[in-house]
């Protein structure tokens, strides 16, 4: 079996934007040079309404302010789309429909009763993450677990450059497709859920892998995606496991090499690896 | 020198309500029962104005709201609060002050014109925070440092019980007095701002700890509750340093034992630990 990298859009360290050099001290009083990753606010519209000040690496502030939306529930995947406009100054960037959403409409006349969309928008996710059931046919072999977290892991990154910064990767079986990285968690999930949007993308036979918690945020992005899998090395909170039950998602915690925990949607998992070597590690990251 | 702890309020582990029991499959196809976190979604009123959900554990709904409205600059901590009224069921908090704040009278204004705060409360708080110049007399003893993560890491903790987890914690010289823990970094920071402010606590000789990264938002907290030295377990942001240089705060990250990368605000540290035996850990947590 050849290995060869199906990656289609990755990290790019090499970007001076993404990442600072800087000046310290160590704890011997003597300078150390280092890398760290840029962080910047980025504010997004939909058409004329503001909808939320990000902080942000600053790639991909289109696929970013898509995602959001749609993760949301402030866009269908459908809505047309006539422009989105950028100004990487100012840090604004909108996303223009031709006509007014269905989100706009509704926040118009919230914002006359209450002053504040912040509640109503969470009540709405919650609504449409309750119609969500995701496909059963997917599967997940134990086997694929190690290439895939060792290719995300040798993937050259702001993660391996600078630390510091939340990766989430697109996959297919063994494969990672899309590698996004932000210092925003949800910003990573974000832009991928952009590009799959821009590049009508499949989410059915899709795995996600994040290197951030299984929340309920978390659990809730992969689900509006309609993604079926979603893979963490990190560890879980009680309300992400029991809305990932819900839906049918399949969750898989605490994944370092090999191993795993898995406490949502195990009828998609074929466990085919050679567990005979593997070493145990069970202490949560963050 | 004894070390007998001088923690006021720390985690509560045994609360039940703050974690919960749940089995899984581990890799092996084995059933396994672990403890993880609950994770809840809490609505903040500040009188009629809905302000934010936030996702937390739950304890200290009252620290948390007061902590929040603080740090993102909508009320002073001098205001007269005359109740603060918890649903625990709605999952609402209500911070009730005698008269109209400056925020509310401010939002009804911009909500009028545009819809929505975000963009507005982030600049208000940007203003705030370049009024603020810290305190310089403060000092670190780089001896502490070794006491200070090892009375952190070996008190009880969900963090020990069930991971995923972040912790803050308010320091003096080398004791912990009040450690936080909540699913959203953020919230343990703004439940430490609320005691404090509930409190009157002196934040000029206070050392405040994050297990959380150094970003801009975790700066422009530390300096906006009036702490001079922030030390983090993770790594830096580069606005977060900016930030931190811009304001005079000490800003110390990748802290693992006696070792440590500081980058800004090097003048308070006093280099007087013994430091024949620290390993080197350079790889950043998140």
């Amino acid at each position: 079996m050849t290995h060869s990298s199906k990656l289609i859009l990755g990290p790019d360290p090499e970007d001076t934007r993404l990442s600072a050099a800087v000046t310290g001290v160590n704890e011997l009083g003597k300078e150390v040079d280092l890398r760290i990753v840029t962080e910047r606010p980025l504010t997004l519209f939909l058409n004329r309404q503001e909808i939320v000040t990000m902080m942000t690496i600053g790639d991909h502030p289109d696929l970013l302010a898509i995602g959001y939306l749609i993760n949301q529930n402030m866009l269908n995947p459908d809505d047309p789309i006539n422009a989105i406009d950028y100004d990487d100054e100012l840090g604004v960037v909108v996303v223009r429909t031709d006509t007014e959403t269905k989100f706009e409409t509704k926040m118009k006349r919230k914002v006359r009763t209450s002053g504040c969309a912040q509640g109503t928008v969470f009540g709405d996710v919650i609504d449409a993450f309750d119609d969500i059931k995701l496909d059963s046919n997917a599967t997940l072999k134990t086997s694929w677990l190690g290439t895939l977290t060792k290719q995300i892991n040798t993937t050259p990154s702001l993660y391996l450059e600078a630390g510091a910064i939340h990766g989430c990767v697109l996959c297919s079986e063994d494969q990672p497709l899309v590698y996004m990285e932000d210092v925003g968690r949800h910003n990573a999930v974000d832009k991928i859920a952009g590009w799959m949007a821009v590049n009508k993308s499949d989410p059915a036979d899709k795995i996600f892998y994040t290197t951030g918690r299984l929340t309920s945020e978390m659990v809730i992005k992969t689900v509006m995606m309609g993604i079926p899998i979603l893979i963490s090395r990190s560890g879980f909170t009680a309300w992400g496991v029991e809305l990932a039950r819900q839906s049918g998602l399949t969750l898989i915690g605490r994944a370092r090499g090999k191993r795993f925990t898995v406490l949502s949607g195990r009828d998609r998992i074929e466990f085919d690896a050679d567990m005979s070597t593997a070493p145990r590690d069970q202490k949560d990251a963050l």
